[in-house]
C-alpha cells in the first residue's frame, strides 16, 4: 500500500475467524495490499499468497489435498512450505515456490505476521477475550469500512467521540469529552483509564445488566495495540472506589456488578479498505444470554455510526489537496501511538535497538 | 477541478433549494469540486467548507445550535464566520477557521459565490422565476448528470438538437435546426431568440394549454447567463405579430395564450459531475394545475433525453485522444460563451478593465 | 489500450451476431479500444468509428437514413464512406469525415479489420461454423469478461485445465492434463488434436448422444486462429480407430456417433473488457434439438466457470508488481501463439517479410 501512513510490517493481524476455516476450501483475505489464502492442512493453519506461481491464478480458488494445497486452474501442488511438488502433465515439477507467511490461530482468531518472518514470535500475540473465553459470554461481529485502517485506530484513541458519534446509542454523556483520560505508555501499545464517579447512569444504560442501586463509580480502561487490537474491560464500584484506589485500576473483585469485555481487532486488507472485528459480553458469573445479546447489537450500532462518520472522513481527505490537522488535548494518544507504529520495524528489524 | 476548461468562479451558483434548508441540520452540496456544508443561523443562510479543521470530517454531518455549528466526531464548535469558538476538553481553543463562502437565498434558490470574497455582489444574481413566484405557476425538478457542466451549457446554446433529441418529446419539428435563431449580448450572457410564423402546431405540444385557434406566431427567448442560468419565456400571438415587431421581441400583454417561463440552473459539482435545477410553467393568468404538471413532465422527459446524449457524450469525450470539434453555424454563441467565461475572472478582479 | 501485450491489429475481430444488425438503428461495440458504429446501408454493413466530429456524441446513437447515417444530437448526416453530406442551418456541409473500417459479414458473425485498411484481405476471414449452417444444428452465446482477452486466448490454448476448472461440467477426467496434445502450426495459427482411446466414458457425458456402446475412441481437434477464434470438432469413432490412423486426424466419415463441432470468438473490447461468442452443437445427420440444447447449456456452464477463475486471475495480475509466469510443458502452444501475434503486424504491413 502507498500513501504516507506506513502500517506495522512487523505485527501480527488478524485474518479472520478461527471458525471460518473449513476443511478442503481455503479462506482468502486481504492484509496490507498482500492477498492471502489461508488453509488447514490437516489440524495446521498455513497462510499462502493468494497467486499460483504458474499464471497467478488465486490459490483461495484452490483444493486442499490433505497436506497440500492444488491451485484449481491447472493442476500445480504445493506443500505445507509453498514448494511446488507436482505438474500435471510432466515428470518433474518445476522450481516453483509459493510466498508464506507465518500464522497462529489463538483466542479464536487467525493471526497472520506480515513482517520479517524470522522475527515472528507467537509470544508477541495479543491476549484478548475470544469467543471460547470460559470467563466470559461473548457475542461477535465484524464489519467492513471503505477508509484506512488508521483513521479507525485513531478513532479508537480518542473517545471523545462518544460523546457526539454515539450520543443516541451508548449514551456515555459529555464525560468522555470533557475531562481527559488517564493515558500509560505499554511495550506495544497505550493504555487507557477513566473513572467516572457518583453516576446514576452508565454508559451503555440497559445493556449493562446493573438493578438500580443509587450513584456509583463506573471504571472503563482498555489496551490499544499494534497493530490495532483493542481489549476492553469495563465494571462499576461501590460510591467511594475511585477515591479509595486513589483513581487509578480497582481491584477487580470489587465490582458489584455492569462488568463486560470486548476485543476489537482493525485489519488494514487495502489502501482504504479495512476490516473490523470484534468480541463483546459480560461475565459468565454476572451475565445472561439477553445481555451478550444487547451488547452486541449496541456495538454493531455504535460501530455503523463511527463508518458513516469515518468513511466521510475518508472522502474529505481523499479531495482535499491539504490533510494538515489541528491537534487537540484529545488527541495525544494518536500522535503517540502513531510514532510507536512507525518506530516499530526499524525496532523489530534490530532488536539491539529497542534496550 | 482539473481540465482544459475552467469554470467562472466570480460568479453565483446555485447549490440548491430553499426550501431544503432545514433548521438543525445542515445541507451538502458540491461546487466546482468543493464540498460545502450550507445551513441556517436562525433565518441566516451560512455557507461552510465541508470539513472540519480539527481531523478533516465532513461538517455537513454536524449539528446547529443557534447561531454556531458543532463537528459531531469530536464536537469542535464555529461561529457563522466559521471561528473556532470551542472544543470539549480543552479550556481554550486553538486558532482554527472554516473556510466561508458569501451565500444569498433569492427567488427559491440558495445562491454561493464561489470567487473572490470581496467581489461578491448580491446584485449579480440573476432574476429568475422561482417557485414562489406571484405571477406563475410553477413546478420543479432536478436532475444530475454524469458529465461536465460544459457539456450541459453548451447543450442549452444550441437548440437545434430539439429537432433531434427531442423529435418524440418537444417536438419543435425542423425550424429549431434549418433556421438560425437571433443571438444577442448581455452584460453576464447572451440572449436567445426565435419568432416560427404561421405555425399551426406549437412546440410542446398539448402542454400548451390552447385552444385550436388556426395559424399563429409563437415567440421563444431566453437568456443564458454565467455561470450557468437559463430564464426562458415563451408565448404565442396572432398571425402577423412577428412581422409587426420587425421579427424582434413583441409586447408580451399581446400573447393570447401558450404563455410560459421556465428557469434552469447548471451546477458543476465535480469534474464529470453536474446538477441540474429547473421551475416551469403557465402564467398564473391563463394557466392551470394541470397544465403546470404536464410542463414538468414534459421537462423531464426532455432532459432525461439530453442526459443520454451527453452522458454518452462524456464517455466519447473521456476516451479520445483528440477532443477537437468542427464547428457549425449554430455553434457560434458556444464560442462567445465560452471565451465571456474564460474572460470573466480577469475582469472581476480587476474592474477597470470592465469599462 | 496500453498495457504489455499488443493485439493483432491486422485481423479480422468479430464484432457480433450478424442477426443483431437491424435496418435504420446502429450496433455500437467496442474493439481493440475502439468504438464502433455498425450499421447497414440497405443490404451492405458499413463499420463507423462511433464518434460525430461535429461535437463528439456517439454515432451509434443516430439513425440510418437509407445510405446515410445521421448523428441524432444535432442533426450531421454522413454517406457511407464516412463523409459529411449536410449540416442543418447551413448551406454547405464542413469538410468532415468519420473513420471508416473494412467490416464484412459472414457465417453468421459481423468480422471488422482494425488494421490498415489496405491489407484488409476477405480471403482471411477465418472459416467457422455460423448458426445457420446446413450440415450443423448449432445453437449460440455470448459473454462479458472483465478480464483481458490474452488471459482467455491462453485459457483456450491450454486445455489441461479442463481437468480441474470443468471437473464437474465437462467431466473430461485426468486425461486432459495428464497427457500432452499433438500441436500443429497452421499459416494464422495452431491446431490442436488429441486421440483419447478406449474410453468408456466420453467428454461431456450425457450432451454426446451417444447410446452405450463399450469402449471407443475419442477424437478432438480445434484450430486456435488469430486474432482468437476456436474452430472444434470431435467425435467418436470405433475402438481402434486412433491406432488405425497413426493417432493423426481420421476419416470422419467413420465416426460411430458424438460428432459436434464449435466455433467461438474472443473479441478484446477495451483494456480489461472482452466479449466472448460461440456456437456449438451436433451434425444434422447424427443430433437432436435436444441434444443441441444440451451442448449450449453445458458451454454456457463451462464458460461461467472459466469467467470466475480468468476474472480472479486478472485482479492477482492487476494487483501484482510483478507478473512474470512459470511456463509448464503445456504452456508451450501459448508462447506460440504470442510470438505469432507479437510477429503479424510487421509481417502484415510488409508482405515480403512473409515468404
Amino acid at each position: 500500500m502507498s500513501g504516507t501512513y506506513s502500517y506495522a510490517r512487523n505485527a501480527w493481524y488478524v485474518a479472520g475467524w478461527v471458525s471460518d476455516l473449513t476443511v478442503g476450501k481455503p479462506m482468502a483475505m486481504s492484509i496490507l495490499g498482500i492477498d492471502l489464502a489461508i488453509w488447514l492442512a490437516d489440524d495446521d493453519v498455513v497462510a499462502f499468497e493468494d497467486r499460483c506461481p504458474h499464471r497467478l491464478a488465486p490459490l483461495s480458488l484452490g483444493r486442499c489435498e490433505g497436506r497440500s494445497l492444488r491451485c484449481m486452474y491447472h493442476g500445480m501442488l504445493f506443500d505445507t512450505d509453498g514448494v511446488c511438488v507436482e505438474v500435471p502433465g510432466q515428470e518433474q515439477p518445476p522450481r516453483a515456490k509459493v510466498r508464506t507467511f507465518p500464522v497462529v490461530a489463538r483466542s479464536g482468531w487467525v493471526w497472520v505476521w506480515m513482517g520479517e518472518p524470522a522475527l515472528a514470535d507467537a509470544a508477541l500475540v495479543p491476549e484478548v477475550f475470544g469467543p471460547d473465553d470460559p470467563d466470559w459470554m461473548l457475542g461477535s461481529g465484524q464489519l467492513d469500512y471503505a477508509a484506512e485502517a488508521r483513521l479507525i485506530n485513531e478513532n479508537l484513541l480518542d473517545l471523545s467521540h462518544v460523546s457526539f458519534v454515539h450520543q443516541s446509542s451508548i449514551k456515555g454523556g459529555p464525560a468522555f469529552s470533557e475531562a481527559l483520560p488517564k493515558w500509560e505508555k505499554l511495550p506495544r501499545g497505550l493504555r487507557y483509564s477513566r473513572w467516572m464517579t457518583n453516576v446514576t447512569q452508565v454508559s451503555g444504560g440497559e445493556t449493562r445488566n446493573l438493578a438500580d442501586a443509587g450513584p456509583v463509580d463506573e471504571f472503563l480502561t482498555y489496551d490499544f495495540l499494534i497493530p490495532g487490537i483493542l481489549v476492553m474491560y469495563t465494571g462499576v464500584f461501590p460510591q467511594g472506589t475511585a477515591l479509595e484506589f486513589g483513581h487509578r485500576a480497582p481491584d477487580r473483585s470489587r465490582a458489584i456488578g455492569g462488568v463486560s469485555v470486548s476485543s476489537q481487532a482493525v485489519t488494514p486488507m487495502r489502501e482504504r479498505s479495512t476490516r473490523y472485528f470484534f468480541s463483546a459480553g459480560p461475565s459468565r458469573a454476572q451475565g445472561a444470554e439477553a445481555i451478550r445479546q444487547l451488547q452486541v447489537e449496541l456495538a454493531q450500532k455504535a460501530f455503523a455510526e463511527d463508518k458513516v462518520m469515518i468513511e466521510a472522513q475518508q472522502r474529505v481527505i481523499d479531495r482535499a489537496g491539504d490533510t494538515r490537522v489541528i491537534p487537540t488535548a484529545h488527541d495525544k494518544p494518536i500522535t503517540l501511538f502513531n510514532a510507536m507504529v512507525q518506530r516499530l520495524d526499524g525496532i523489530a528489524s534490530n532488536p539491539e535497538a529497542a534496550r
